[in-house]
Order: structure tokens, then sequence, then C-alpha cells
């Protein structure tokens, strides 16, 4: 295979482990948009992971599968340009992943702080699938398999990915004969198989949910498990509904009590969203010197967030109403994505002097 | 995919972490020879396992997967009813080893006591690849992509069989709503995709070395490791050779002396070697009571050990001359092992809900 390098690639994606919400969008979804005419964008839809939390449900990860690719195209990913694939049908990434667990020690990745922190917060123990340790390895492989020079994460990824940028210096000194000492942008110049990934944080690390604080006074982070979220596919209705509902400052009995403006959802949501960014200021400032009613900043912040959905409630319906060809483009992403992982594994084979044959394949749909 | 199903299957195989030696032959080689007209055989060679201890010297995992391909074909594999494949050219294993990894919990897995025990013999610590630990459940994936009723095991593989039970139990239960109730050799007929295997323990458990024994005064398994191998592939210059410097009873220093037949490496091969059994019985009479020499014996066994393997090495003369013809007959053995895992793969696949699509595949020569 002839790789046409006409723009640099770029790889980012989902877990389906639920619908995409507002915290998507922000966390990495508006990055993805902006750099989709620049990058050469493969968007990977990471169901395998799904089963280290859900492989009892395995019915809720197709559900999830499909309604994030409905997500994908919502928002206006581009089936032109980009690619969305579905992770288990690329194979070259399982196969990778294993070669790559060669690479990194066991007690490295016990140490990946993420891993760490989700058996702490899940209360796991020692009482979780193997599978779940596979997880940070299994990411290596979804990025290296598509030599990407950049990957836009959320910040609770960054772990992750330092653990890719290790894996791949390694791969490139042990089966290319990369000098240590090479700059990680010397890497591929240098002979090696694999860039050094580059990371973009997002505009907002981590946008909060609609409830309010924990026990230690802190918001919780926008997410399905918590029932605090907004979806992207959410109805006005919902939506209003959810607004209403939101969490704001607990002190302020009447909308003569001055407002605080910190840690209060409202206006976090006002500042991430609305563009209006004049009218939020004074507002702010009204709110504070309690000169402005909840209800009126919370009907203003609905006002926002319908219309900022409604091109994507748009476009979902026309796609909706044609399964069949979002499946087409599924597999049109999955195949041109096994293209690009297959000469990844077949140079990394040939790497590692286990080249023994080539391959062909081809997806078909399934009926 | 049909699968013509005239025999039951046997799996099977090695990691190519050197030449097959005597240990192997008894060790499972005679069983597989004595069982491939039975069953459809499938003989993987598990470069993949390789990599959690040689990953920095992959041409010598190379070197040794052609190696072992022509043991097997010297011992008398015949390439025409049996299938010799190559792991890492199997992708399907990788992503059922993926998907196995979630069924099995991280302690299960750290419980192994193949595991443990290798962890302790090498002093690893925390310091062994993540690979390591994947390796006790891609051994799953590479049985169960097979769906075999019989695995013919050493009694170090014993703890890794169940594994493999536990992990086929499972998942027959969860995706294909077998009742845990089920019997055993009920799971296929209930519905389940996966038999539970059964496995054959080999005639000899564990052949000794020919060195002596160690510090708690046991004798020392055959290993390339242990530099106490006599291999399939030996001339009869270096079987003579080995056989002379062989470990027998050390309190006997003149050949009048009475000399125990006891952890003796000397009787142990000529009891698990040696054709003439009458012959056997009564020189370890003589020996014991001090009539027969060391060396006497030692020539007798080096006869034993050249008719022995005299055939092995005039079948691997005839394949080592034609290197491309042992290609082709791993590529063909690797392509039907595809044909079934894949036919493996997307059942399970639908079992769990993930058939996105169908594919289809093929391995081509690599230049």
């Amino acid at each position: 295979m002839k790789l046409n390098k006409l723009k640099p690639r770029l790889l980012s994606g989902d877990t389906p482990t639920g619908r995409l919400h507002l915290g998507h969008l922000v966390g990495s979804l508006e990055a993805r948009l902006a750099l989709q005419k620049d990058y050469e964008c493969y968007f990977i839809i990471a169901n395998v992971h799904a089963f280290t939390t859900q492989f009892d449900v395995p019915m809720d990860i197709r559900q999830n599968t499909l309604d994030i690719t409905l997500d994908y195209l919502s928002i206006g990913i581009d089936s032109k340009q980009s690619h969305i694939f579905i992770q288990s049908e690329v194979p070259a990434i399982a196969e990778l992943t294993w070669f790559f667990s060669m690479l990194l020690s066991f007690s490295r990745v016990m140490r990946n702080p993420t891993v760490k922190e989700e058996i702490r917060n899940k209360n796991l123990g020692d009482n979780y699938p193997f599978g779940f340790l596979l997880y940070p390895v299994g990411q290596i492989a979804d990025i290296l398999a598509f030599r990407p020079e950049l990957v836009p994460v959320g910040e609770d990824q960054v772990a992750h990915l330092e653990m890719a940028r290790e894996c791949a210096r390694r791969f490139n000194q042990i089966y290319c004969g990369v000098d240590p000492q090479t700059k990680d942008e010397d890497y591929v110049e240098q002979g090696g198989l694999f860039p050094i990934v580059q990371t973009k944080l997002s505009r907002i690390k981590r946008l909060v949910g609609t409830g309010g604080p924990n026990a230690d006074g802190l918001l919780l982070k926008m997410s399905k498990s918590l029932n605090n979220a907004i979806y992207l596919s959410d109805d006005p209705d919902t939506i209003s509904r959810k607004v209403m509902g939101m969490y704001t400052d607990p002190r302020r009995l009447h909308a003569s009590d001055p407002g605080s403006t910190e840690n209060n959802p409202l206006w976090i949501f006002h500042e991430a969203f609305n563009p209006d960014t004049a009218w939020v200021q004074d507002a702010e400032i009204k709110y504070r010197l309690g000169q402005l009613k909840d209800v009126d900043c919370k009907k203003k912040l609905i006002d926002v967030l319908v219309a900022l959905t409604q091109p994507i409630r748009d476009r979902r319906k026309l796609y909706a109403a044609d399964l069949g060809a979002v499946l087409s483009i599924l597999r049109q992403g999955t195949s041109c994505a096994n293209e690009l992982a297959e000469d990844t594994l077949l140079q990394a084979k040939k790497a590692m002097k286990q080249d023994y044959f080539k391959r062909k394949f081809q997806l078909l749909p399934i009926c």
C-alpha cells in the first residue's frame, strides 16, 4: 500500500458507554471539528474498551456504538474527509496491543494514575476484569496503529498518552535501531516507525455536570453515570428541564440576595457556551449584586443551549432516518482505517522480524 | 464458511524459544503423532508468546519458528492432514484474547500457579513485561479459537487449561445463554459456542535433563535454558557427547560398586526410550549389583537415541533442503487455521452483538 500522505494525521475517539454530551463537546469534539480540514482524521469508536465495564450488556455497547456514530455525524464530522471506524473491526489494533504489551512493564501499567484512580474511585480492589488493565495498553495501539502526529485529548487522558509516547520510543529503539538520545520530533526521520505523538489539550479541560458538589465541595465532572449530563441528542424540552433543575448558588434564597458565580454550574455553562460574552460579563456582575434572577439566567442558558444543539438535532434527524447509510459510512471509515492499520502492522512485523506472510483483507456488509 | 467436521479437533503447539528436544517428544509430540489420524489437528507455533521473554531478540524467534516447523515435519507430522500455523498470522487469536480478558478477573490471572511459579523461579518481582501476564489469557484464545475437543498437554499446562475451561463456560453462559448448571460435555449442545476442552496428559509428565540435581536434590526438567537438553535435530556425535557426559550415580566410583537406578538420568532415559524393555529390566538389576559399567549402559543409550532420531534427521534433511516448500506448508496451515478461527471470531462477535461487518481475508507469500 502506498499511503498518500498529504496532511498530517490525527487520531481521536470515544468509548461507547453512552451517548455523547456537552462535556465531550468542549472536551474534544470541538477540537476535532476545528482540525478536520487540516488533518486526516481517524475517529475510533472503542467498543472493545467498553467491555471492561459493560461486558455483561453487549447490546448496550452496540447501541452506543451506533449512537456515537450518529453523534459524530450530527455535530458535523464530515465522513467524506474523516474516517469514523469501529475498533473491533480493525484486527491490527488487537495484534499491536499484544506486541506492545511486551514493551511495558507490569509495574509501569499499574503506575498509570488514571488506572489507579479508577480502581480507587470504583472501589474495585482486586476485583476487576484483567481486560481493565489491558485498556491503557490497547489505547496505545488505538493510537499508534494510525501513526498520528496529533492526538487531541482531555486532561484525564494525558497519562495514557505519555505511555503511548514511551512505547513508541521503545519500539523505535529496539526494533528500528533508533538512538535513545534522539529528540522526540526526529524519531521518524531517524528510521523509527512510530512518530512520538503530540497532544493537544482541549479548550475546557473538564466540564462540570448540572448537579451539586460532592462531600468535599467539588463540582463533579459531567458524566452519564452521575446522571448530570446534557446530551447532544437531548430535545429542547429535556434541555429545558435539565437546566431548570440545575444546581446554582444554594445560599441564594431570594432573587435579591447576592449570588456567587464561582463554583456555579449556571455560570460555568454560560461561560462555556454563551457566544454573547458581553452579556455574560455584565450579567455575572448583576448576579453577584442580586440584580438578576436565577430563573432568568437559566432561561437564557436554555436558549443558548437549544440554539447550539439545534443544527446537531437537525442533522441527526436526517441520518437517523437512513441507518443503512450510517452503517455504510462506518464500513467505509473502517475500511480506510484498516488500510492504514494493516500497513502499520506489516511494517511493525517487518521490524520485529515476524513478517512471514502478507495478507489482504476486505470488509463486507453483514448481510 | 461451512465447517465440514468429520473428525473431532485437537489443538496443541509450542512457543518458539528454542528447538524441540526429547522432553518435548515424550511430553507432547508423541501424543500428537498418535492422534493425528483420528483428530483434525491444529499445531500452533506461538511466536507472540516468545516475545514475553525474548522481545529483544526477534531474529531468534523467527529462526526458532522455522526450526520448530522443521522439527514437526521431521518427527512425522503430516502436513496433508494436520495444520501447522504461526500464531501472529492468525489475527482472530489476538482479537479473542482481548475479549476473553474481560471474562477473567485480574486476581484470577495472578492466581494461576504457573504464572506465580515463573515469577518466583525467575525472580521477576514486579519487573516483567505486562505481556507476561497476558500469556495465559492469550493461551486461552490459542485454544478456543479452534474450538477443539482435545488438548494434549504436559503437567505444567494443566493450570492454563483450567482457565481456558472457566473462560469457555463463562462466555457460553453470558453470551450464549447457557445455564450455569450445565455439565461440561453438554455446553455446545445447549447452544454454547465453545466446547469445554478435555485434556490428555502425556505418557511421561516431565523428562529430566542430562545434568545432575539442584541444591534440593531434585533432577531438573530438560530445558534449553538449563543447557541439559538433547535436541531432536542433534547429530549422532552430539548425542554421543551429551550422553557420555550425562549425570549418573555420583556415589559409584568403580564399575563394581553397586549403582542406584533411582534419580539417575541414565536409567530414566533407558526407561523412556529403550524399546528393549526386557534388556532394561535385566540391566537395571545388574547395575544395582555392580555388574554393569556406566560406560556400557551409556553406549547402549546412544545407540537407542541415535536409532530413535535417525528417521527424524533423515526427514529433516529433505525438508531443510527446500525451505520454500516449508514456508508454503506453513502458509497453507495458517490459511486453514484462519478459516476456522475467523469463523469462531465471527460467531463470538455475533454472540457479543458486535457483528457489524463480515470480512474476507487471504494470506499471500511475502514476496
